[in-house]
């Protein structure tokens, strides 16, 4: 190696002059994150994806900025999403599980915990500059009123708050409720249909239609506005409406990505049609990486990256991600900056014009220089599985400190983490440390963390001279917030939400019996 | 399965009226076929490479049209190379052996044989439309001087007759000699420098020159031209020059892939700026998979495709591959025509108003409808190694009639043609037959031939019933050529080419000792 500054970012920065002139807007931009549910990497035309069947996602790319190098906070819905609304590691905002070491926590129907009080939530923040805000979709940060979204900032709510998945209708748990702001309107399986049989579910047109709605009646009010469009159509049991089962080379999983692409492509053309693309910061991406143990029938692709959702693998935590905003962000740019779905919490605040809270951590950064200037900002990325700190990257390296796909029990059970990839010593059945040793990878090169750096070499060494005191002084400094992923209780499910009793749809909660959460992942 | 016609392509057929009009073009186009060695499917930022190293490339899919579902009709170099100029199976035009079964063969320093006499090359053929042909690069269809391309219909030659890697300069055999037309100019490592420590080498902006040059001098003649432009710098030793190097995140095989798409940018500006890319017909696309036994640092992408080089997984034989015509094909379409780069040969005849030989049996098909008109043409692609017929692909289905990827003495030692993947029954290390029950897949929801469709299954049983009649057709009327690549003899070797005389270049040959090649894949 000849080149001293290893873990710099190549040449190919490109810089631009900011084009927004004394464009006629005023005031702060519209936010919109498009958040998928399970989508991988690999699923976008523009990330490779064979059948490239996402025109409105990779003309969306050619309108605005893509990101190559994009992660969530951790590889499962849940923490990522607390992530991403607090701009905090969930280790730090509580939305993980000290129950076992390195286990991937969420809410299901009996967890008892959710998004605690404390924590500022972005809705909660923009209001200070005026936003209206709106959350369409899953929720997934507590099912308890106390944790709603309406609790937490938000002005309006449609969806659910946990994945639609669970409990498939089975009659001895309640359905999922659908929430239109402090009520529910009806249940998953009962009101909201969803065909397990088909594939059939409207969903994601209801959710089409609430974000035109929402965006065109804040257009009138001349407020700014925050969009948190949150489908779930790509986690399983995949949906997609009529129209589009059969049209995908896919199968239904490829026809739910058509759904959701025609979707974004209609909201965006919305935005056009009304005048505020220009007003309007879109970006779009994931919670995690694709779900390989649902694949290839109701699980997406990672593309070429190793193993997926639940892993700290890239197949696990790299997004796909791309931002849109006209007249702004050049047109057709690709960024190499190292982002997180964190910093959509300190970028959107930044563009409001406001400061991030002063008196905590905040892991997400500001990345409105790399998306209008097109900068490259030099930062680590850390990969926590639960209580642990997994991996690290900084430039085009990343070094694992634990490896751990999936447990033997489970894996003999034919759950698969990384199906037909097997690296050996990586992709290990049992946790593994190597915090004395970590295990180097150069991404740029070996994007699927296939080929090990040698320990011996003068690469090795020089790489993990820089990675070493960043790791260091990231535990150091770590101050875990409470773990609120470990109690388990089947008293606090969705037997009796509020709006229940108007619908006839209450039901009579068993007797509380708190026990500790099992997590086996 | 609801639909009966599971292998129709889905319903995403774009279809466009061809805007050609009465333009000002006389007479048929020119011919540029940009053919890359060893760049593998996933090489491209448009189809998915993190790295994104690849805007000219990218920029000519934008305005051209893209097919994911390109193949090579072999996933190995000359057969590649000589299907592509004669529109026909190596199995049919000789490039193949019987030492052993389904080996895959090429044309080293040592072989014997070469493109037969009786085979009709596409520069041949288009001498009588009046083409003026030239191939810039490798050859590689043999070295001895009956073979040489200006016998087989190429007016000019600028490159060399066999791979640059063998055999690094090792002095007990002669380096492979560079030719200008009928003579050699010199040898590699001796006159045309490849360091092999830093990777160095000016070749591809000598091979850049030569095709600047050729289409600058064509244009002027006002005949038409075909343009083969076969470079090498992605094969192994992997080389660029020296403002390339050290310029990817990918190392020395990304400095190689980025020296190459620059220089197809140069190529493409220059029919722009002379005028005359409205009247070219340019195609992009790779002999075979990526050689991921040399990557990470000399071997290239197959995204998410099975194994690479050698295989007749996806991995081995899908080709990247753009077509690009200003003025004739539409910008930015995608189309999942199945093709072959043996329709390159039938396809340029027919946009030189020539038909294809009907002495013969031709392989390859006409792509114009597909390419200027949008439309779809039903065909099998067959998957060749070496004498045998490995898989079918029909639709989205593909059918293995034969796993291998390589044996177990090879494997053993470090030759691993799938690294990291390992899909039980599949990647085989033993020869597998399967002809009575073949194992199929669904290459839409699974591009990655991971997921075995059951053999009892209605979706098995229907398919099935489709491609085994098609391959009944395909053996039962198939009359192999006379095998060209059994012969190995070190006293053919590139000891005193024409034109070594004039350079003191002449070296002596051993006694002639002719004996079975041993071909190990």
């Amino acid at each position: 190696m000849e080149r001293r500054l290893l873990l710099l970012l190549p040449p190919l920065c490109l810089c631009w002059a900011l084009s927004a002139g004394g464009a006629e807007r005023s005031g702060p931009p519209n936010l919109l994150i498009l958040l998928m549910d399970d989508m991988g990497w690999g699923d976008l035309g523009v990330f490779g994806e064979p059948s490239r069947e996402t025109p409105n996602l990779d003309q969306m790319a050619a309108e605005g900025m893509l990101f190559p190098n994009f992660y969530t906070a951790n590889p499962l819905c849940s923490p990522s999403r607390a992530a991403l609304l607090t701009g905090r590691l969930p280790i730090r905002n509580g939305f993980y599980t000290t129950n076992a070491h390195a286990r991937n926590a969420y809410t299901p129907q009996e967890i008892v915990g959710g998004i605690p009080g404390s924590e500022l939530l972005l809705p909660e923040l923009l209001k200070k500059a005026g936003y209206v805000s709106k959350i369409i979709g899953k929720w997934h940060l507590g099912h308890r009123p106390q944790f709603h979204p309406l609790k937490h900032g938000f002005d309006e709510w449609f969806g659910s708050p946990n994945c639609h998945f669970g409990p498939y209708d089975n009659k001895a748990t309640p359905n999922i409720p659908v929430y239109r702001d402090r009520e529910m309107i009806g249940r998953y399986y009962e009101d909201f249909k969803i065909n397990l049989k088909t594939g059939e579910a409207n969903l994601t047109q209801i959710y089409l239609q609430e974000a035109l709605d929402f965006i065109s009646r804040q257009q009138a009010s001349h407020q700014p506005f925050f969009l948190y469009w949150a489908i779930d159509a790509t986690h399983a049991p995949v949906y997609a409406s009529k129209q589009f089962l059969g049209t995908s080379q896919r199968g239904l999983y490829g026809d739910a990505v058509r759904e959701i692409d025609d979707s974004i492509g209609k909201i965006l053309k919305s935005l056009q049609n009304l005048g505020i693309s220009e007003n309007t910061f879109v970006f779009f991406t994931s919670d995690n990486g694709a779900a390989l143990i649902s694949a290839p029938k109701q699980g997406g692709s990672n593309g070429r990256f190793l193993c997926g959702k639940q892993t700290t693998f890239e197949g696990g935590m790299r997004e796909p991600a791309i931002a849109w905003w006209p007249g702004h962000i050049p047109a057709g740019h690709v960024s190499h900056q190292l982002g997180n779905v964190m910093d959509l919490f300190t970028t959107s605040l930044s563009l409001a014009g406001l400061q991030p809270p002063s008196d905590r951590q905040i892991d997400g950064i500001d990345l409105s220089p790399a998306i209008l200037q097109g900068k490259l900002i030099d930062r680590p990325i850390f990969y926590y599985r639960g209580n642990e700190m997994m991996a690290v990257r900084l430039g085009l390296y990343k070094a694992h400190y634990w490896t751990w796909s999936n447990s033997w029990e489970q894996f003999s059970q034919g759950i698969d983490f990384c199906p037909g990839q097997n690296i050996s010593g990586v992709t290990t059945h049992t946790q593994e440390e190597h915090t004395k040793l970590p295990l180097l990878f150069h991404l740029g090169r070996d994007p699927g963390e296939k080929y090990l750096i040698s320990f011996s070499s003068y690469e090795y060494q020089e790489v993990m001279e820089q990675i070493s005191p960043k790791v260091q002084l990231h535990k150091e400094t770590m101050v875990p917030g409470e773990p609120q992923l470990n109690v388990c209780d089947k008293a606090v499910m969705n037997w009796a939400p509020p709006g229940c009793e108007k619908l006839g749809k209450c039901l009579e909660p068993p007797k509380s019996n708190p026990k500790k959460c099992f997590w086996p992942h």
